[in-house]
């Protein structure tokens, strides 16, 4: 059962689709509490209470024990402290003594205390006293995120190219560059269905335009990689470089496209291209045009997107900027001491990104003008609508590719996330398992990390790792910043290795994608913590390492450096499988328990949940050429399998027809 | 059997006690490969050989996968991808298809890549080619360890108050702070031994001075505490004020006892006083000079300091600040673009410590300039060293506590050290166990790390896991930064538990006490991984979360939040021990092999080691009022357990008669 509470006049969010009563009844289980500065949403915690949820945040599956904001952030240094990562995803659920879904609509800034200060409270504190409160009470863990997700309304789907393997950087900067990439991967037979273009290709970092000295004839160098089954998949960014006399820019300003600052000017800020106005993405007129301004791509062959730099990020306001530069001019006339040296380094480190920006420039709702700090965690999402809406309309029957780096709940409907700037730190490969149910919770079904890390150097043993994880997320990138080592997978000594890892990947696609279907359109998880499936195991409940994939699979792969196994739990008794390429492997039935369980670097290991079987097909160098001919079933004898099949490409799903067992 | 092997024309680093004659054979093990750039050593690597050593530096036990940089840094911030730390500890020991240790006794930088740009392949590059090298080989990796420790001469022993629960912030501003955490913990019977000092009891940081509106009547203040069981143990920086009247800058600037810049003057840096002279400890005469300097506090009642900010953490150089300034008044009349934007925030975040910044000072070595670039990693060593050939002249008889930021292998003969500023980290609590044996290999036995982290701010469950870590290290002292969440044992809802941990801790102190001074008098390490003694298990050789201390103990504490309990790997058989206080606990024997051990945050988990038994003594408020005479045999029936004692406090320490066992 779902109940609405609402508390003030909060600002639309279009998180949710249905139209529910407010309730006038008491709101359960918090406590409200009034102190001087805010007012707070209190629930007690008991001990072995798990609260699970917040969608894209860091630390464990668990969040019990840390402090978190919704604040959408550009951090790419996010380590186990950071409070607000790029995405806000305000669903939480309790479980232990009490068992309930909450989710906060609220487009403003939320602060959740699970257990920091008291490790027996949970405090949460929106910024102001307007918003929707839904309560969701169930049978089980999976019944309530199930309401919760039918609320939301259904995921996004991605087309079935986009369960490819795909290769990224920023660093190709130009089409000879992404030759090379297409050449080395296809000279060695590696699987490979896409080749992400960073902000190198764009014409000085303006949106919807190419760099014709880099790419000259896109058109023809689209067709020349599909033609090799490759989809070329460009990056598009929230800022638009001012620029006189380019269309992009001219239009918003004429149009009034553009958020404003504090006089009514459009507002000025600077990313890559230097300075840039914002598109107010929160006015349908600016959504629709932006939106379509994708069809600048679209028609020269691109039928994937991923949206950057969208929560937004902001190196500088000119405001800010020129206040520090005046400041610094002060001070640089006097001796440093301790103190002003210390004011003078926090005011340039403070430069980017400084929350207090988002008070100095404006949206128009409803013919409103509303602070930024008001809706921020709303920009991406409706940057991300803004190009789904449009697909809807540019591409009525082909599924387009989109995934976006800031999100809020509903942004889930027209596009995936990637779990954002990370880095190449076996932390942050444990942390990409981690945010996998928190992010299917909050509807985000298309997802996965930069595997490998973006951030920071990479490591042969962590990318092998890396790939055992990934092989299972539905987005499987490998993607890494300009300044680090390069990391495709023919850099490598062992790439044999990492080439064997991908084609099992491409074996499991049909499985994977099957259930990734089955999970967008029944508004279920993919990626489950254990005790969602196994409430009452003690055991399972404490469980942070592994996760229960689909109906059939558990998932745990080695996380840590110089690992030749771990430690697994199996609530059941299930078959492990240890395979090193898709016909070499072994296979053993394992008891319920605790297990020691040798995975050495070159062996994926994954385990089969009890009388369950999967389809393992052949692989193939891109997904077009995977051939459902070779599906057999890889598990405990006498099990079948319903596969879900579609077309992978049109919008024909349905989950009554697609669906065949398979025996 | 230890080999020197002499290249080009070393600086003397004093590392090494004993003369070894330079041999003219041909070094093994390595190949010398000289490219274009540099020249380094090679070493091909099994796949199962495991690198043990590198003393403080970040990551796992087995050091495989990473770049490593011995070059002393102030890095508060570290995490995996951090290249160096505070101390440079160039010890190596190779075990898998060979067994050697090897020493690169240099004091410049060294860059170690094991087995990161190829799995296979351990390059080391020192950065230039005048250096000593000495290869160990013996019979297993503690005959070695044991023979590189001979080498380099007995470890430092600290006083047995040492062993005691320190208290220390960085913002206990004066007496009356003090007095009050004082009071706080003797209210609470939480035992206590020290207070720390850290910079706020200094007049505007000046090294041997006290802020006398602070601490009033310091000697009476110090003596107030001695007579609460409280040693008060202040900090000493590195840097000294540069201020007309203040003696330590005037004797320094007439006697030539401070670094020299390019053209011969005083190098100015800038730390917590701003702009500061560095005394050249290189110097043996600044040594003496600086070293008789902590006579101003060992006379006021103060028998402990710790040495900081000694690598040396530099916030500025004048030269580097002027070029910053001058740079950015240029680009403030540009436009800012993105390339412009980002040399100008790089040129900020690259004032501080700035590794350019070595090369524009100078040490006089024998009469001669030599850069601080080529010594760096000495710094620290050197005013460690100071302090304790000060010592000796200045306390014969008595003991005095003192440990250092910054180190070299050497500095453990005059000091421990503490594992610097890390932060409230899940992470770091683990690291705080890695690093524990490669600095005992290193000589560093009186060690510990910041107790609940020093940085950012720290949960209730941290701080109680944590001391469940640092119940068992030699220093265990819980200190915190400014500006964090406070974190005395007090401020915690569940104080009551963090004290019995305490308890727990005094109990175990003869135990500890006793193993320290046999691993210091014998040359040993006192935490050791578990392959040290089972080199022939595969499976102890991959552990990297337990360790073997002293001849009894097995540690495997809980690092990771939320957990109720871990698993764990017995190589033998051994008695898991559940202890929630000196009175409440069980044993259960368990069987060698892999075990899920349950240990709720109020349970202590450890092991004793087969047909071993441990003395554990009543607790008390401080360790001068332990009491021998309630000791008594812990672990297997029947055996037995041989005590070393002594006073703890003067020099008569000796391992023949200072031993009595115990039945």
């Amino acid at each position: 059962m779902i109940q609405k509470y609402r508390f003030g006049t909060p600002i639309e969010t279009c998180a949710v689709i249905k139209e529910l009563p407010v309730t006038e009844e008491k709101l359960p289980f918090f406590e409200i509490s009034s102190k001087k500065e805010n007012t707070e949403f209190v629930y007690k915690m008991a001990d072995k209470d798990i609260v699970y949820g917040l969608g894209e945040q860091v630390r464990g599956i668990n969040k019990r024990g840390w402090i978190y904001k919704s604040c959408n952030a550009d951090d790419p240094h996010h380590q186990e402290d950071t409070k607000s990562l790029y995405g806000s995803h305000n669903f939480l659920l309790l479980s232990g003594e009490e068992l309930f879904g909450v989710f906060f609509d609220y487009a403003g800034t939320v602060t959740y205390d699970v257990g920091y200060t008291h490790r027996d409270t949970l405090r949460i504190t929106p910024e102001d006293w307007n918003l929707d409160v839904y309560v969701i009470t169930g049978e089980c863990e999976k019944d309530i995120v199930k309401q919760f997700r039918k609320l939301i309304g259904r995921s996004y789907i991605a087309p079935m190219w986009a369960f490819g393997y795909g290769q990224s950087r920023w660093g190709y900067k130009d089409a000879k560059d992404i030759r090379k990439v297409a050449a080395e991967y296809r000279k060695r037979n590696i699987p490979l269905d896409s080749i992400y273009m960073d902000i190198d290709y764009m014409e000085r970092y303006k949106d919807f335009t190419i760099d014709e000295d880099a790419f000259p004839e896109f058109e023809t160098f689209c067709a020349e990689m599909k033609e090799q089954g490759i989809h070329l998949v460009p990056i598009i960014d929230a800022g638009v470089k001012i620029e006189e006399g380019y269309d992009v820019y001219e239009e918003g300003v004429k149009n009034d496209y553009f958020c404003k600052d504090a006089k009514g000017k459009d507002f000025v800020g600077a990313v890559w291209p230097g300075r840039v106005y914002f598109p107010d993405f929160l006015k349908p007129e600016t959504r629709t045009w932006f939106g379509e301004k994708y069809a600048f791509l679209l028609e020269k062959g691109v039928d994937g997107f991923w949206n950057d730099m969208n929560e937004p990020a902001i190196f500088y306001t000119e405001e800010r900027l020129a206040s520090v530069m005046e400041r610094i001019s002060e001070l640089s006339k006097e001796n440093l001491d301790v103190d002003s040296y210390f004011e003078f380094t926090g005011l340039v480190a403070g430069i980017g990104n400084n929350v207090g920006d988002y008070d100095t420039f404006f949206h128009e709702i409803d013919g409103k003008k509303v602070s930024h700090s008001k809706v921020h965690n709303l920009y991406g999402y409706n940057m991300t609508k803004a190009a789904g809406e449009a697909f809807e309309k540019l591409s009525p029957e082909k599924r387009i590719l989109m995934f976006s780096r800031s999100s809020y709940i509903g942004a889930h409907r027209y596009g995936g996330i990637w779990q954002g700037d990370n880095k190449s730190w076996w932390s942050h490969l444990l942390m990409n398992l981690q945010m996998m149910p928190s992010l299917n919770m909050a509807g985000f079904l298309y997802t996965g990390a930069d595997v490998g890390g973006f951030g920071s150097d990479t490591m042969e043993d962590l990318m092998l790792r890396w790939l055992q994880l990934a092989v299972f997320t539905p987005l499987m990138r490998n993607h890494s910043s300009r300044g680090t080592r390069e990391q495709e997978l023919y850099r490598f000594d062992n790439c044999d290795t990492c080439k064997k890892m991908i084609e099992i990947r491409y074996g499991l696609i049909p499985y994977l994608y099957s259930e990734y279907m089955k999970a967008v359109l029944s508004d279920e998880m993919m990626f489950r913590p254990l005790a969602f499936d196994f409430p009452k195991d003690a055991a399972a409940r404490g469980v942070e390492d592994q996760l229960l994939l689909g109906n059939e699979l558990m998932i745990a792969p080695v996380y840590t450096q110089n690992s030749t196994g771990r430690y697994v739990y199996l609530p059941e008794e299930m078959m492990l499988v240890r395979m090193r390429s898709l016909s070499d492997y072994e296979t053993q039935v394992l008891v319920a328990g605790h297990h020691y369980v040798k995975a050495e670097l070159d062996e994926l290991v994954f385990f089969i949940r009890k009388d369950k079987a999967i389809p393992i097909g052949a692989t193939a160098i891109n997904t077009e050429r995977l051939d459902a001919g070779t599906l057999k079933l890889f598990g405990y004898a006498g099990a079948t399998y319903d596969l879900y099949e579609d077309d992978g490409y049109t919008k024909a799903y349905d989950l009554d027809s697609c669906i065949r067992e398979i025996v």
